[in-house]
């Protein structure tokens, strides 16, 4: 057991590094996520060892990335869904297929069994739509429609990649890939999916109708949280990921007539807990493990294949968009971000890669972030901020505009 | 280590159970925190088992108890303190006084040693200030003489509570007591408040001015969260109750600008993590324990005085306003609630007392929670509902109205 005094000097430590890295990365203008990880290194056991990860601080973290997907979840309506155009389901599926294969086959090649193989190209997949989203922000472009193609796009990604990691994640148990074994895992997750999101719908509509009921006073904010945690726990009992669960959630709650209250109030909830998901993710990389030659080869060739696979994919679903704006989609689809991240914390959780698989992933999910929003940026300039479009009926409910984030970074920029 | 399912499942379990609990209790027009209590003691390992108190709920128990105390702290203000009038801080120093003097004779006779004795009066001294607030709140009374100078004398009462408890806590170090020790440690103590206090009201000051600059978007939220930890962990590392801390930067960040912002954000954040704390505490008493004769008889008596001693005591200090305003008052300050129920928790974790006393300072804080307000209500019923008052002047800052809830059900009404 530990003292009051440790766990509370921890989180100390952990907050107040993670609004630190945050800061420091603000002002460099990288993503407040990039330092937040880069602080949890510093003061991991690799670097000061001032914070070593107890069960405790695994457990906030825990929580804080359930929430993180919550919130994911809760930019994401269903009805919006359905109304997405062409455009953006080509760049999202195309965006989902080409890292996959490409990162199979090179873990594959790289000595990884199968099921690991898949699990690491897991990582390749997902998008990081709220760096992107807050990169078009900042640049006033969220109304042009390569915006709205990669916001769309991206939610789309997301449920892809959700529901691969599902897959992934379920397949570790046995050794070997079963085509049957693979199609109940398939059809579990996506039995899963798509009862929830219907029967949630409704579930949350009634709530709704409780809600202005004066004898029942039960909050939207409590009852999705309570949502929240126990399809978290459903999800990880049916060995799918937990954070699946919270992302269902999530979509769930976006049903609900309170949707903007709720968005407030969990930005408040995030401020507090997400920064421990992010600052342990950084201390458990073990920095020493990227030191030698073979490590920084993989890395090297890790975070190529990232870039390449994605601007490809996503290149090619935009290319009806045309050349330029077709690269502006693929660049703005780069970001892994933490999802990313997400994903290596579960593979090094369920033990399917080592320490240097794990901090090569971290470290391909921190350089996407990284590089890809000064080049956005730099495409973007000079262009102009808005744009009749075509896709304007289809997409335009898909735009979160101040509220992708997910994160309380946003918060200090509008206060 | 506890798998992502069981943690993820006993979240939920304590999650919901609160929510249902709180629900149950408001209902039958109790306060939603009895209901909490009842609803782990319920859940805990006495009844049905669904849920065993480990350490990662805990931390989130104690996380929980810090926050609270912040949302305690952020209601009180050190200039409004300085105008408390003479009623208030009357009724607050002499309804400290004589719970903890009946208190501590009244352990001393039963046998405890005089450290645990002081302890144990140290549960009698502290007023819900939340409860009874809520009761004025929803008579419409808060307007009233009684009703300020209840509120006035909670602050002042809550703080010597602290006062008390950091002085007693630090004394079970030492088996014996030494008056020399005493005062050291109330030097310290003082000095850590008064030094906390006065800086950091400077040092909240200095942090606004820099949050209207863009270069450094640090958020109000965030520095406060951040303070808490700290102040927390200082406390705790002195040998005071972690909660101290807490309060104290809650008082630190009521001179902040954004006070009204940091409680809407306060509040969200209580209402997914202040249940935990609840719950965790009733799921910590072991009903059996007060199954015998013996437990029963020393429950009756506890309650009494504690009852008693609060009437007697904040009832003199009243007697200035006339004898049914003085027992309003006394009445209002009847109430120990979670004060009564944070110094519980924290002498079963310190080894100060056996899970008999424990439960039974439990139960104490509830009854005096539960039969407080009906016979507060009877009191009032058809009494104007404000009234023109020689205090208006002194104590007009002290009153929070919608805020003094240090907990998400006020936010239901609202809703």
């Amino acid at each position: 057991m530990h003292t009051t005094t440790d766990i509370l000097l921890a989180l100390f430590i952990v907050y107040v590094a993670a609004q630190v890295g945050a800061e420091i990365a603000q002002r460099l203008r990288f993503p407040a996520v990039v330092g937040e990880i880069a602080a949890g290194a510093v003061i991991g056991p690799s670097v000061l060892g001032w914070v070593h990860v107890s069960e405790p601080l695994e457990m906030l973290s825990e929580i804080g990335a359930v929430l993180l997907l919550f919130a994911v979840g809760l930019e994401t309506r269903v009805g919006d869904l359905k109304r997405v155009g062409k455009a953006a389901t080509l760049v999202g599926v195309s965006g989902v297929i080409f890292p996959f294969v490409m990162g199979a086959l090179w873990a594959r090649y790289a000595g990884f069994e199968t099921p690991k193989a898949m699990f690491i190209a897991a990582a390749f997949v997902a998008t990081s739509a709220g760096i992107t989203a807050r990169v078009l922000q900042e640049m006033g472009v969220l109304n042009r429609t390569e915006s709205r193609v990669i916001l769309g796009a991206a939610v789309i990604d997301d449920i892809l990649a959700m529901l691969l990691l599902g897959v992934v994640t379920a397949l570790q148990g046995g050794g070997s890939v079963n085509v049957v074994g693979l199609l109940l895992v398939l059809a579990q997750a996506v039995a899963f999916i798509v009862v929830i999101t219907l029967f949630g719908t409704t579930f949350m509509r009634k709530s709704s109708m409780l809600l202005e009921s004066p004898i029942n006073p039960l909050s939207p904010l409590t009852l999705s949280l309570a949502l929240t945690l126990g399809l978290a726990a459903a999800a990880a009992h049916l060995g799918l990921a937990a954070i699946i669960g919270a992302f269902l959630a999530g979509m769930i709650a976006a049903e609900s007539q309170q949707r903007h209250t709720l968005e407030r109030q969990i930005q408040a909830i995030m401020s507090f807990l997400v920064p421990f998901f992010f600052v342990v993710t950084g201390a458990k990389v073990d920095l020493s493990q990227l030191a030698g030659l073979p490590a920084l080869g993989m890395l090297a060739m890790v975070t190529l294949l990232a870039v390449v696979s994605k601007l490809i994919g996503c290149g090619l679903g935009a290319l009806s968009l045309g050349r330029k704006s077709a690269l502006i989609v693929g660049v703005g689809m780069v970001p892994r971000g933490e999802v990313g991240i997400i994903v290596a914390s579960l593979g090094l959780a369920a033990g399917v890669f080592t320490g240097m698989t794990y901090a090569v992933i971290i470290a391909m999910s921190l350089i996407t972030s990284i590089i890809a929003p000064p080049v956005l940026s730099a495409l973007l300039a000079g262009m102009p901020k808005e744009e009749a479009s075509p896709l304007d009926e289809e997409t335009s409910h898909l735009i979160p505009v101040e509220e992708t984030g997910h994160h309380g970074q946003r918060h200090r920029r509008k206060e």
